[in-house]
């Protein structure tokens, strides 16, 4: 709630939560200017939209933003505009509060979750600490390999996280390792990016990658938490589950692709032809400064900062090859980039990484080491669009790290 | 709907399912004894459930079974017995529809849907096939291997399933194999039974295997449709996604925990200790016979006939292992056990293991060969519990396969 927070929360970026606070009791749909959280019902009870207003009051007072992110693109337009010059005309003060007076909800009810894996410098790093193997998966020049996710355990950034119980091996790299039942020991974070479904794309429907952004409302941070042990048993044949489904962090606060508009980037190039329905000449991604903290016994470390242009596949493939075979999307589920990792040292979005497994661990500014996660540690993670003078982040995703349950 | 299908639905059976008529528009909760389909809320209306009545009426006239679902055993005990009560003093008739009058929808809202491997038998025939490995994987004996599933693609009984496009390798054995794109070529059923959650676990619950009754509302058969070709070349390291996300069939009748109590079998032993909160010495398992017919130009094949009792791992087992990380269940979450297989040459509860993996094509009894599923073919599943004199079973579960869309 830093005014370095309320920076990232200028007139060019309007993005989207679902907010309560003592005078405003039920959840309903909110905006972010500066420090001041403006309930969006409110503007439109004052006819702030137009002939939309009405239909537009009952849609804001709904718990989740799902009915609203799935109207058309026109509306939001509309929408973004009127709150702008609604904002300049200084008419939005009695619908407004501070930020510190609010509670922020998780933002939109999430049917399904998946969790996709688009950097090719994480797959490089992981696989290379978990598995000793530095190779790309056979499909990765293709698609962005992916597995579904947990929807019920997503929860709103400030969400405690409770240390995962699991079975694993006691030593994995031991050639008599035994199969042991405890608290997760290796506990990671994995810095990502979040597409929330906007207009849903049908059974069916064959959507190619360059007109998948029709179906993107905005994007939220997601801090998707590992516990390598229990990953690291379970993962042949059928992929994470276990380690993964105890908990995913997303930030309170959807930045809309309207927004980012202004700051697309390239993305890299292909390094092998794709099918037609994959192919995006403008290959558009996003000019996304990320960055990772972790506080343990009051210090803030930076472990990573790191750019979301580096990813090799983008959201518009995520959305492609996730329906080509006939799956439809539902206003509200979250395709999940995967870590973003760069080449660099300062560029790893998971201590899996950083720390290469545990066996090279992360000296701290205080003289500590850093492996995995300990109780009580904070992390957090921020994002800022383009330069510091965009005025458009995320404002955070955060989590604490509290004991697994007893046994 | 055969008379052969009527003797399923015995009193001793009362399963759950949601269904509408030309005099019943709204989807609602129905029973079914013999060919006549019960609508519950219409009895409720009546007062046959006592001082429970009233809150019922609301509650079946709701267009999915959660609420019911997700209330107490006792409730769930009571209202079987006015049903049965009722039917056996013939009150029921005003509240009933034939059979072939309504039409039966999917019958719960699944938040997530989750599908494990626990037959032993059939993880050492997959991987055969697929991989020329016939091992079990590392942890198999101490939990059921699982992946997440997707839960938007799920359809009720007598839905059309399309075949999927993908990618895949053009000849797996080859050394120069390539990616190539086009409509699934080695399309597969998967024979299996889901769970469905009735009271939810709590996030960080010490859910113990010997427990998990609890939270079972009942049973349904499920159709775990699988691409062969897609999901071979995206499975490694993540695990199946495109390959099983099209589509996913449940049976219409939820047949309840309490039907299938006078028919529960032990499972089989344990090859090694488990962890206390896996160890289940009663094991229940259900003497449940399952049967898969392929129906290609009008004749019907028997490819399978198995036991769910040959099942190595049980819903208790798999409900502890999905939560003890910390993971929630929702009322409505389906648990699927994967491919029901037996040891025998007529247990294969899929394609990929009948024929291995095509190279073994099975002998139809018109003279043809069956390898992987047409465009045009059906496939129905039966599930009868106990003995033909039962009076339980799920009434099928099938779908027709569709071409896939045009490019």
């Amino acid at each position: 709630m830093s005014s370095s927070e309320a920076a990232q929360f200028g007139i060019e970026n309007i993005p989207y939560g679902i907010a309560s606070s003592n005078t405003r009791s039920s959840p309903q749909a909110v905006t972010r200017i500066g420090d001041e959280v403006i309930f969006l019902a409110d503007l439109a009870d004052k006819g702030a939209f137009g002939s939309d207003s009405a239909s537009l009051s009952a849609t804001f007072r709904e718990n989740t933003l799902n009915t609203f992110a799935g109207l058309s693109k026109r509306i939001h337009t509309t929408v973004r505009s009127a709150i702008q010059l609604t904002y300049k005309n200084k008419k939005h003060v009695a619908a407004s509060e501070h930020i510190k007076d609010v509670k922020l909800h998780i933002p939109v009810h999430i049917g399904d979750f998946t969790d996709f894996s688009a950097s090719k410098d994480h797959l490089l790093n992981a696989g290379e600490a978990m598995m000793g193997i530095r190779a790309l998966p056979p499909s990765f020049l293709n698609y962005p390999i992916v597995y579904a996710g947990r929807s019920s355990s997503i929860r709103v950034s400030g969400s405690p996280v409770a240390r995962p119980l699991g079975q694993y091996w006691d030593n994995p790299a031991a050639a008599d390792k035994r199969i042991i039942f405890g608290p997760c020991r290796t506990l990671d974070y994995e810095l990502e990016v979040g597409a929330v479904i906007g207009r849903p794309v049908k059974a069916g429907a064959v959507l190619k990658a360059r007109d998948a952004d029709e179906h993107i409302f905005g994007l939220v941070l997601v801090n998707d938490w590992s516990a390598r042990d229990i990953q690291g048993l379970e993962m042949y044949p059928l992929g994470p589950f276990n380690g993964k489904n105890f908990g995913t962090t997303i930030s309170p606060w959807i930045v809309t692709l309207e927004a980012l508009s202004k700051h697309k980037v390239p993305a890299p190039p292909r390094d092998v032809p794709v099918a037609d329905f994959m192919d995006d000449p403008e290959g558009a991604n996003y000019d996304l400064n990320l960055s990772v903290d972790v506080v343990r016994n009051g210090t803030s470390h930076r472990t990573c900062s790191v750019g979301f242009n580096t990813m090799y596949w983008t959201f518009r493939h995520m959305l492609a090859h996730h329906t080509i075979g006939g799956c439809d999307l539902r206003t509200g589920d979250i395709l999940a980039s995967g870590t973003v990792s760069g080449e660099g040292e300062t560029e790893h979005g998971c201590l899996l990484e950083l720390v290469m497994g545990g066996k090279k661990p992360w000296k701290l500014n205080d003289g500590g080491e850093l492996r995995y996660l300990e109780d009580g540690d904070e992390v957090r993670f921020t994002g800022i669009v383009g330069g510091a003078d965009s005025g458009i982040g995320f404002g955070g995703c955060s989590g604490v790290i509290h004991p697994a349950p007893k046994i």
